[in-house]
């Protein structure tokens, strides 16, 4: 057995990234399931170990996004994921933080028990279109207004491919707004603390009980073990062989896929 | 006399800012002149000394902001500013760039005789209603499709008041295309070493050869003298006391205003 498999002791529940790990996305169905995992997540779920999805997706609300899986075969709930959008929610909630929205969309309901009166915080998010000039000074003018402006931001992207070409992402926009602020956006996405912390709240175990298993090197593994937990890296997605000699990052095991992850870590917890 | 006034053997020309120097901008006739400019620029031309305006305004043709100072009654003419666009367009003539524009409609005709097809690099200003996602975006493409992508950036401002508040300055929208690209952006305008070298270029004079005359201790003093010039520091427009105690950039004098300034000079020159 890997080296890894044998230090579980502890472990009470899974933090799933979702795409590379799940699913490749693209395509005309929106992606295929990577062999294997749709069983693992069966397997986990009938295991009694705890499960959260933790992804970065911003382009829709989690109903939409969740659905698409569901359509792909996967044993998964709203309920079950950690999104950058409900994260947000729970931290205004905390901190009595009423936002002016510069989003997309589609991505507004997740907002919508959220009081939005007489705002004392931005939230940005990839909000494409509404990207506008006018939107943009709106957004600006609520925090130059505010005597600590507290700026939101949904990632921290530079940008992303669409079919018809290289697009902005949100962090392009952040950026700006905290140029011209001169304030320090707070992140919520991978590989942010408070992201990995929110999917702990919601699954209710400490970091040192939980493991990460995502694809990317950086902002899943860096940022799960950032935040006390372990983390294992699979060999699906974006990973690439140089991952396993990153100069900063260190993942705790590095695994097949999810399959291979499930079955080691279950066979050595019901040893 | 003062101590600054005493070393001024080789002194050849003046570089004058404009805003807070030569007049305050706002009101009713978009500004009042200081009292005692409009003579000191008369006697600057007919001391023999060169002169060169140096403005970082972008958000209007040389033409028309020349044409309110003569409307205020300065002797002053289109070819003796020296403002960021037709900086930039020496820049790009001389490195064989061809821009991208992303920039307020009104300056476009600054860049007429500018090769603009098969974009290599992207300029971008003060465009304000022009920086719309879709637009953002092309830039955006140009320069993450380019192998050594260059961005110049006419200006640096974070933003500026307009009679219906604030609004984002160039300097976001430079920000946002840096941080999207992981490239520097390349400044035209003050405080940058550039943009003072094309002034003393058009003088046909070496810095040490010039006296920069401004209301503002960091980008016309700490800039002129960052290029090798000198620089005073006049008490009038943006000018704070705490200026003459500022940690980093200390100007060759401080004069009560422009007229002072001329003075002492053309009194020591002549003697």
């Amino acid at each position: 057995m890997a080296e890894w498999g044998k230090h579980l002791a502890g472990v009470e529940g899974l933090v799933l990234d979702i795409s590379g790990v799940l699913y490749d996305s693209g395509g005309e169905g929106g992606g295929v399931p990577i062999p294997g995992s749709i069983e693992a997540v069966k397997k986990i779920k009938t295991s009694g170990l705890k499960l959260r999805f933790c992804t970065n997706e911003t382009q829709a609300t989690r109903d939409k996004f969740v659905g698409k899986l569901q359509h792909l075969g996967f044993d998964i709930g709203v309920d079950e994921v950690t999104a950058p959008a409900p994260a947000a929610c729970r931290i205004l909630k905390e901190r009595n933080l009423r936002p002016h929205l510069l989003i997309h969309d589609d991505l507004i309901p997740e907002f919508a028990d959220i009081d939005r009166a007489n705002p004392n915080c931005v939230v940005v998010g990839d909000a494409a279109d509404n990207f506008s000039y006018k939107n943009l000074n709106a957004a600006f003018q609520v925090l130059i207004g505010l005597e600590n402006p507290v700026l939101i931001s949904l990632g921290r992207g530079r940008y992303y491919k669409e079919t018809d070409g290289l697009k902005l992402d949100v962090g392009a926009y952040m950026k700006a707004l905290e140029y011209a602020c001169d304030i320090q956006a707070e992140v919520v996405g991978k590989p942010a603390k408070m992201f990995f912390q929110s999917a702990l709240k919601e699954m209710g175990i400490e970091p040192h009980q939980a493991i990460m298993i995502g694809d990317d090197i950086v902002n899943d593994v860096g940022g799960a073990q950032h935040c006390g937990m372990r983390a294992l890296q699979v060999r699906t997605g974006k990973y690439r062989p140089c991952d396993e000699h990153h100069p900063e990052v260190k993942a705790d095991g590095y695994v097949n896929n999810l399959a291979e992850a499930v079955d080691v870590i279950l066979k050595q917890l019901h040893k």
